[in-house]
This record gives structure tokens, C-alpha cells and sequence, in this order.
């Protein structure tokens, strides 16, 4: 195949034998690969605790062609799953890639895709480790990702204690900075626009934080306050963020004067920067760990989320089947 | 929710929290499953090894709304993954699943289809571990499958080596029989149409073979013959299918005699079916499977397959992005 020559151009001329053998080319292995690509399933060693994650990306839902290249596409795919086996406190190994497009796709638009999933699985320090593809009339990219707890517990959402100290490692409201320039027809600034494209996620620091002893853990897909509200509920405790503690980064306060939303909305809302935010017993913080609040006994017997003491009056996150939630 | 009642009625009015809390309600747990549904990731323990497999079936491709009940449609997907970890060789443990719908999605179709993961689950023997739920214009089904080797090594499709059995295990035609029914607008006879819905996957036979000295092993989802084709390619051998050992049950012999079809193309070509095949070394068959041919020494140093001694002449399996291969 030479796809800037004469070769096929589209997926429908190239066939599908022919892209599997593309996307699984000199793909390196890792020791703890027994099995890659190429046959029924592919087989990882670990430590006999497997964590396993997935998410669907559709195109007009969760990225948009015109938006962001192939590379970048590929890329998010990768960190928003794998950002979710650190959220559980494991060493992400391996993921698996379902891809569905249409007959007329362009095979180098395919391979670009892939070349970013290749990307962000050596940033994630993760394998490829097989896939499928198929038609479809949406362009659908489903990531699994797996991991090994390293004979530690896994890091619940349920683990919250009264006394816990809350802190993140990570980017918040950046992507949602990213979208709301993106959607009114701008692109930049460049910083918040790159995030909405790839994510960076903090890999490596769910298993840090896990080692620290962290009580729970999450990654900030929905938005900071809907994901800690999932936390709250599920460990039964009030969760007080306190703002004086959130950062606005310089592009926020930007994107803020320019489009007259709050920033600090974007840090409390925004989703899809995939953070990890944890609570810890008091005095075990990691390094690089930002406390932005701390975690009570719930309030009235109603566990949630407060910001400064008090319940919060906006949406906290996103839906993906309300129509207009999103792009 | 009252689905019945005056609840919502499509998954835009019920939301994607609703629709997952209905999704997980009530799921059982294996012994091996440590976290299930409801946090980022869930944990599954096992021998150390993992074996995952993914696959994706899209409206339209895969399967049809008119032909396929929701509760068949999820029985399907279910089962065809499945089939692939037990084609390692390991012992099938849990699935996760990815769903994207369009908003005016049915919630009764979304349950039903539910329903139908459920219960495949059981039949199989794993356990539902999670998933992730989205908009988009197709009903896409992505699901990843995981297994555990129980010590054993995994039964490659590298592995068949001259002077071993080749034997198969399920059924060979029958989906593809029904396929062809379907497309002629008929309903009957009902065994294979059931069969095209809801694969019959030998669960449990992939550990038993790979427990009896299994050399190679694959499932039967393009055809037996492309199939096989890639089993010869990886090993290096030929593979030699004797038909008068091929069985051609009375519903093949049913639509062949109303269609024009030969039946024992169906049987050699015909895919969907997730039989597993296998090379087994001489007088190690395991019951219940039936030799169906040979493995020889490379012809001309070409790796292939060959039909009681001979090259086929046919097209021996599909290819999901040429237009017109499939319904």
C-alpha cells in the first residue's frame, strides 16, 4: 500500500484485511504483552487484578473533523479511556480499539487516526493491543482500556471519608475554554484549544496517588462538581470545594474576557480535561497535588457537593442524550 | 422509571444517568468480579493473565432492527465477542459494553437490548462489568470481552503443525443460511434464522480444547475457509478441509434445495456462526468435536487451505468495507 501514491484512497478500495495489516504494522510490544495484535484476543500478564474501562467517541458528539485532525482525534480517544484505569489507582497496559466509519473515508485520514492512537498510547505508556473495524454511517471510535492494580486495592469512588482532604493533579476547565472558543468560530487561544483537542492527562498519578493512600478517586470527564457529586453520593459525605483554592490560569481569564462567561464556571463545569481529583487522609498528599477543599460528614443525611460552604445554583455537568447539552 | 407507564420514552427524554442506573440495576456479581458497574473502571481478578478481545456491530452491517429483535440484537453481540477469548483458550469472565443510539431511541428498545447482554451473560457465564452509553445516528454495540488462562498458555492461530487434526466444534452454515432466507424475505426455516440472530457459541469448548492440547484455534467468523486461511498463514501449514466429513444438516439442505445455494458452500464459506475450530495432534480430540481435515507440510512453501486436496475456487469469506458484501 502507498497511500500518498497510487494506491487505494478510500476504506471501501482498500478493504478491510488491508487496513487491520496498515494499523498493526511494527507496532512495538511491551514484556507484559504475551499476545498482540493478529489474533482471536490479545493476552497481558499482570499481577492477577485487571481494570477495564470504555468509552465510546462518536463524531458530532464528542469531536468534530473540522475541529480537530485525525492525529488529534486518535489521541483523545486514547487518554479519555485510559485517564479512566488511572482513576482507579492502576498501571494502565494495554487498550483495544473499536472503529466504525463510512466506505469513503480516506485511508490516510484512517492512518492518522491510528498514528495518533499509536501517539498517546506511547505517552500513556500503554500497548495497542488489537481492535476491529467495520462501516458505519458516524465515524465511532471505542476505546477499552486495561490495567494492573500492582497488588494494591482498587482506588473507589465510594471511599470518601470525613476529615479527607480533596485534591486534584490536572487541568480544569480548559476543554470547556477550548469548546466555548472553538464554538464561536475562534482558535485560540491556542493553549485551551489544544487541550479540547488531546487532553493531558496526569499518567502515572492515579497509581501515585493510590501508593499515597487516597481514599477515592475520579477523573473529571463530566465536569468537576457532577463528578464529585458521583463521589459525594457514593461514599455517602458532603464534599466542600473551596474556591479560593482553584487556580484561573491566564488563557481561562482570557477566554473569560473575551466570551464574558466566568472562568471560574469553566474550572467548576467544564468537562473532558480528565484531571484526577482524590481525596486523602489528612497530611498524605503527593507531591504536585493541589488541596481545593475538604470532605464532611454529609450534610442533613443529603450527601453532595458544596462550593464555599454552600450548594452550588448552576448545571454541574453534561448529558449525552440531551439534545443541546453539546455540540 | 416505568416503562410501561408514563415514563419517558426515549432515551433523549430519560437521559444518560437514568438510562445507566437502569442499565446496572440489580446486575449479578461473580466471585471474580471485585468492582462492577458504577465506578471508572471495573477490576476482575484472575491467573495473572488477561486475555480481552473487542468487536463492533453496527445497525445495518451487523444486524437489522426489522430482522433482530433488541433483546437478539444484544444476545448477539454478547456472543460473538465471547466466542473470540474462548478461541484463546481461556475461561470467558466479564464484558463491557459501549452503546450509541440516536436520541429518539426507544427506552423499551434500550432496555430490551439490555435484557438481551443480560442474558447471553448468563448463558456464557460471565458478568456485565460496565460500559459506557452515547448519542449517534447508527445503533452501534461495542463490547470487549475478557477471559482469564487459568494457568494455561494461550492457543494461538500460529500454532498447527503437519500431521494434526483439524476439528470443529458448533455450528458451520447456519448463519449464513439464515442470512440468505432473510434476504429473500422469508422467515423460515426457523433453526438457521434463530441461528443468523443469536450465534450458538460452544461455550466452554475453548478451555476444553486448550486443556486437550489444542495447537491452534479459531472461531468461525468470516467463513470457515477464510478463517482457516488465517490459521494456515500463521502456522505456515496447509490445511486440508475434507467435506465428505462436513456435515450438512437438514435445514441447509432445506434452503439449498429452496434457494439454488449448495449447502456445502454455506458450510465452508458461510460466516457468523462462531464454531470453534481447531488443530488438535493426532488422538487427542476431545468429545464432541468432529475431525474435519488435516494439516500438511506448506504446499510449495504457500501457506493455504486447500479443499479435499484442492485450491478453492469460490470467494471464501466477507469484507466489511466492501459495499455489497453484505445486507
Amino acid at each position: 500500500m502507498s497511500p500518498g501514491g497510487t494506491g487505494p484512497t478510500t476504506l471501501a478500495q482498500l478493504g478491510e484485511f488491508a487496513l487491520i495489516a496498515e494499523l498493526v504494522r511494527d507496532l512495538p510490544e511491551a514484556d507484559d504483552v504475551v499476545v498482540g495484535p493478529g489474533d482471536d484476543g490479545a493476552v497481558l500478564t499482570g499481577d492477577g487484578s485487571v481494570v477495564v474501562s470504555t468509552d465510546v467517541l462518536v463524531e458530532g458528539v464528542h469531536f468534530r473533523r473540522d475541529w480537530s485532525s485525525p492525529t488529534e482525534i486518535g489521541r483523545k480517544a486514547v487518554a479519555v479511556n485510559v485517564a479512566d484505569v488511572e482513576a482507579m489507582g492502576a498501571r494502565p497496559q494495554g487498550v483495544v480499539v473499536g472503529f466504525s466509519a463510512p466506505g469513503d473515508t480516506e485511508v490516510r485520514w484512517a492512518l492518522d487516526l491510528a498514528a495518533g492512537l499509536r501517539a498517546e498510547c506511547a505517552t500513556a505508556g500503554v500497548s495497542l493491543l488489537g481492535g476491529d473495524t467495520t462501516r458505519g454511517r458516524d465515524v465511532t471510535l471505542s476505546v477499552t482500556a486495561l490495567g494492573t492494580m500492582d497488588g494494591r486495592a482498587p482506588v473507589r469512588r465510594s471511599g470518601a471519608r470525613p476529615g479527607d482532604v480533596l485534591a486534584v493533579r490536572g487541568r480544569l476547565g480548559w476543554a470547556a475554554a477550548g469548546l466555548l472558543v472553538l464554538g464561536r468560530g475562534f482558535r485560540s487561544p491556542r493553549a485551551v484549544v489544544e487541550v479540547q483537542r488531546v487532553p493531558q492527562v496526569p499518567y502515572g498519578q492515579g497509581a501515585v496517588a493510590a501508593r499515597a493512600g487516597a481514599t477515592s478517586m475520579i477523573d473529571v470527564s463530566d465536569g468537576l462538581l457532577a463528578d464529585l457529586g458521583h463521589v459525594a453520593r457514593a461514599s455517602g459525605v458532603t464534599v466542600d470545594v473551596r474556591t479560593e483554592a482553584l487556580e484561573i490560569p491566564e488563557p481561562l481569564q482570557t477566554v473569560g474576557a473575551a466570551t464574558g462567561v466566568d472562568p471560574l464556571l469553566l474550572v467548576l463545569t467544564g468537562g473532558e480535561d480528565h484531571a484526577l481529583v482524590a481525596t486523602f487522609p489528612d497530611g498524605r498528599l503527593p507531591a504536585g497535588w493541589t488541596a481545593i477543599g475538604a470532605v464532611h460528614a454529609a450534610t442533613d443525611d443529603a450527601p453532595g457537593v458544596l462550593v464555599d460552604g454552600a450548594p452550588f445554583a448552576g448545571v454541574p455537568g453534561f448529558d449525552h442524550f440531551r439534545p443541546g447539552a453539546r455540540r
